[in-house]
């Protein structure tokens, strides 16, 4: 159901409520304004966005609708964004992210966004305690909304650092399937979350070259540095890629490296028994005229032959390097 | 067989029919005339295209071969555009595009294409009902028609979404050739889909600034708007790439992992069952001095130092971390 | 041997003949001239390009030598263009590509070339017939020429494509080392024609750009269309391109996956076989003392024995989903 | 804690000492003032630079939070700098790299840092023997600093490529999963390494293109000689990824063609020992009418008929060029 | 030990030899002067470079350091470039280049290498010959220079292509670790090639566009000469890089396809030979009632049963399509 909450500052009195207020509120004064739309439902809010306000019909149109991705138009009396955020309360998964639609004036914000996220909610609970935010003007307020989206990439791209460290560890532990897939799983993630924070990344660099115009002169370094931790985000972001091809790689190398070792240990076996295996049979043979049979010793003479082929070819793979006891220490990987 | 549909409006009056409306319209008048022509062929149109409207021959050409690329050309006093589409009701190729050629004056527009498309017919049978998107100028109507046939990549888009889902589940479950045949498939159809895709976003952004004279400024937000849609699409098109590459990586490794497991199985079977035969053979020799074949105990003897070798081998299989019963859940994947 | 065509267009009079028709020509009259130079040798080009025409020896040079890209530079009386198309005629390899370069100034076209070119002896021949070709200017000649060149291309697409797919159904079929040889040789040719194609689009669309001096403004469009054309060519060699290294991919999947299923068979086999060789050994074995050997169903009870560890075993593997008679069509591909 | 070294040239005359030395310098004379803090405590910092000197509190910040790429910020007074370096001395993780902060005035330099960095060091001790690095200005000075900052990454790039090629000589010597996992660190410290260089690259360029407002026209050239050392640093990372990436497919290779040595070796084996076991079986059987095993020379025959079948074998093997003794040189790495 | 080389230009009448010609130049006057400076040592340069032609401390410096890239700084009185080149004679790694500064003023050209190089050879013993490389200015003898050390690159990426060719030929004969090192090494040097070759083009580009002070405009199309050629030479080092790749995506392959091939002959002899030894195994246990021992066919009939059974094998083998005498022709790289 939609919730809208509003926020005016009048005569450096701050009160917050419901729709009511903007009635309190007239657009060539210096009183400012901030409306917050949550969930928002087409028939409550087009009459308030595009009747009332006079908003674009196809801003109207994006501040509602699911899936766009961050950008900014410049209207006569309002400039219009996009901005995307992460929130690691509603979902573990980077690759979904939530829209926020804003409307900046001179002396009004208007923000749409479908779901409770945690960065709206915190400014609007710091709202009364720190004032400031709003007297400095709603350019300001928009940059700590901002500022707060941007901050809930850092806790999300740790989850997601934390959870390809654990994968490295058994992927060398014991690669299989299930890991395969979800480092599949992650690395998608990670490809959505870098394709929507690219824009964002554009889009703030934007805001900070003074693009917008309702961004005041003075304001322009906060945008700045938004933009700067937004950048620091998508860097971190390509050395996770990075490091999950490298992951990847990791994992059929060693997966390799495993059919190696087996092969090893198969190819030794069956040259130490299969030579064995033909002296005992050629004494099993039914030849009438066979001396060895005859022999006192010839039971511990057999025996001692299979010893001695036994012994060679366990030198000939010690010499080749394929039995490596004394060079290879024993490791947790090798168990 | 060429099909011309011509669309006037006249004084507020809108007539659909056939070509002899033309002769209705006058080009210094503020009618809006729209001609869409299917299938086109040769001898019909060239006296139409260059010698009625005087179009250039090099456009009339190009809107009637089949494969051009997206692109505008300004003339004098019309605006010249290939787009392409994609139909899924016709096709489910992705990278089966097809084109569609737009000439657009003052006040007229000339649609082709060599094939019936939704997107034209959507507009087409909207038109009676829906009046304004012509009476605000052809130029709308151009944005009505592109709008359309941006929004049919969606559908083919998704097609290809669940297509790969299939694939990756079937792959996990058991890979093989068909599986690899078919993801190179979807690959190149996404590939083609992509390089008609990029070209047309360019083509977009370019009208959407303003780079077209018979666009009018008010109308260039709608074309922002498409544009954004055909970003969002071509955004879409490199998620799905990253993820075939993806599944490319996947299928290999699957394949190498099963080798491996396989290989595993055949090392342990070599390994415990050759000593046991060499034993089997040992006590096959025909020696007539082998004091155990004499021993009363001597045939359960062997059997219990075949039991013992195959404990051995097994427990240092299991050391070794070859056999997992306990370590791994059993699953669907490794049925 | 050098061989010199001469075309000259003289008061609305065609005449062909060699040098001495150069003789007929002003520099300051508006007599269109065009010289066309095969085979072209040192000692007898030199005097009359360089002494006779007063080329610059550098273009003079680079008209002459092998290997140059495409390029264009601009001297006070004439353009300098080399360009490079490729003669399904003469070579297969789509790595061979032939230089033109040509000299264009305001009543001059010099075209040298070192092999007979299809497309200088199309427009050659054609230009009697349909003197409207050098009638508009020899820019329009030049692109005549310049088009049949680009249109070269399309016959030598079309014969990589089809050798390529030729491939890959060899490759599914039974992938050798024959196949992958051809390939890479594939994949090189590719490669060397999408660098000569770059610069070629790059100076094309420079052109229809009107960066050359003596291409006359109305004449844009028609570059403008080749270079159209080169680029669909370019993109044709990009989706080839993308399109080989799939291959390549799928070369390695299916190999693997062929190692994967002989892997499964030879498992099979020898976990079936071993365990019935050691109760054959068993069996086999001179104990004095062995019950089994004196039953009477003794033999029979052993064959039982083997029997059914067969049957498990066999059961095993099906249950593990490496025997997949029911779930595996029968194809052309697993023969 | 946090510890202040202050530098004053006043009248020629150089002192170092603590924060007092700070008030004998003036804003408005032309002594030269540095004062470089180390491991920055808030409470401690922020009076000095928010309040006495009144840098913007964003720079304030970003001068001491923990992570931040290198940018340039101009303010009205001063230039806002943050260059990273890294420390052979502190760390050999090319990964982790150290910020220094610097803001440059007219007549002073602050650079704040958390770790004690050899660079800066160097600096602050050959500044009393070589004065003229702070007469000629104090943005000659920062040129000092950065190129002894720039100058630490040559010890930790050679560090790195001495690591990498141990590595490759003990990949080609015997591969195993230890140095896979060594790789992927190497790999990706690289990375981080060059993410951050990048932007310091570019950070240099635009000072040396004169954009930051404190540094004088004739010290440009100093900035670009830094810019050039940066630059060969960066491209010294990209032949090291390069590298890495090629010992990546190698140690795959490695392990493939080993892999396939084993399988020779196993199936040469294998081949040659199966029908000898045959032969030996077949005369191990028991019927009562086996004509051979009544022959005088019948064991010798069959020993005989093992020999040649061996020999037949081997040389078939031989033949197809599996066996390779002729052919291939012993060598260390066949061992 | 450092060698310099003086050529003065004085009234038309040239003159080599040592230091003692410089003397004999005036600085105002038209003579041009070419000073070459070989094995450059500071104390004997700087005197002269800093000192007595006053160049930059940081122009002398970077021409005395042996790592530079390619460069062009611009001062009052003369440009100063760096160039690299290689050296077929000197070095056969393409990794290797040797640096060239040159100080180019109005009248003077000073060369500085560190190591004796054929291009500068080249030209100072053409230049008494060919006086005007040297009349027509100095920065016209630059490009002769620079032409010259351009020239020396061909015969070294050909080197590197018959290298390459050959490691090709050797892959597909008989793949092992050798070729993959040496692959290895040649793509390294490949990549460094690449590296150096860039800023170099990059470098002549900027100095074909007039960028440079000291180059007249009617040499300029000279340098586009030499720039072109070295643009040819950056396309052929990215030809030989995808060979690379390709050649070891195909070393993989190779590999792949081998070990397929053995396992293939491992299985077919495994599974033809396990069930005859259990044949021969079965009619070799000692059950007193066994009917088959008795009869006086048995032993043919065992022989027989073993016979029927290997053909059934080999028929399955051929019929699955692993034997493959018929369709595959026999060839010197199946040896």
């Amino acid at each position: 159901m939609t919730k809208i909450r509003v926020s005016l500052l009048q005569n450096g009195a701050l009160r917050q409520g419901n729709t009511d207020l903007i009635d309190d509120w007239r657009r060539d004064s210096d009183d400012a304004l901030w409306v917050d739309i949550q969930e928002p439902e087409q028939e409550i809010i087009e009459p308030l966005l595009e009747e009332r306000f006079g908003f674009h019909e196809l801003a109207a149109e994006d501040s509602l609708s699911a899936t766009t991705l961050p950008k900014y138009d410049s209207f006569t009396d309002y400039d219009f964004f996009i901005f995307r955020t992460v929130d690691v309360n509603i979902s573990e998964h980077a690759s979904e992210t939530f829209k926020i639609a804003a409307f900046l004036g001179r002396n009004f914000l208007f923000t749409v966004h479908r779901r409770p996220l945690r960065a709206i909610d915190d400014v609007a609970s710091r709202l009364p305690g720190d004032r400031r935010m709003i007297q400095r003007g709603v350019d300001f307020l928009l940059y700590s909304i901002v500022d707060a989206m941007v901050d809930a990439y850092f806790p999300m791209l740790e989850q997601i650092e934390e959870a390809l460290d654990t994968l490295q560890d058994q992927i060398f532990d014991h690669a299989d399937d299930a890991h395969l897939d979800e480092l599949l799983h992650l690395k998608r993630d990670v490809n959505v979350l870098r394709r929507h924070s690219l824009p964002q990344r554009e889009l703030l660099n934007q805001i900070s070259r003074a693009d917008a115009k309702f961004v005041q002169q003075q304001h322009l370094i906060y945008f700045r540095d938004v933009y700067d931790h937004m950048f620091r985000i998508s860097e971190t972001i390509d050395v996770d890629r990075d490091q999950m091809t490298g992951t990847m790689d990791a994992y059929l190398s060693v997966v390799a490296n495993r059919t190696n070792e087996i092969m090893k240990v198969l190819t030794i076996f069956s040259a130490v028994m299969l030579p064995l295996s033909l002296i005992a049979g050629v004494y099993g043979m039914n030849f009438e005229h066979m001396p060895e049979l005859k022999w006192l010793h010839g039971y511990p003479f057999a025996l001692l032959l299979m010893s001695v082929t036994a012994g060679v070819m366990l030198f000939w793979f010690w010499w080749r390097g394929w039995i490596n006891w004394p060079r290879k220490r024993p490791s947790r990987r090798d168990l």
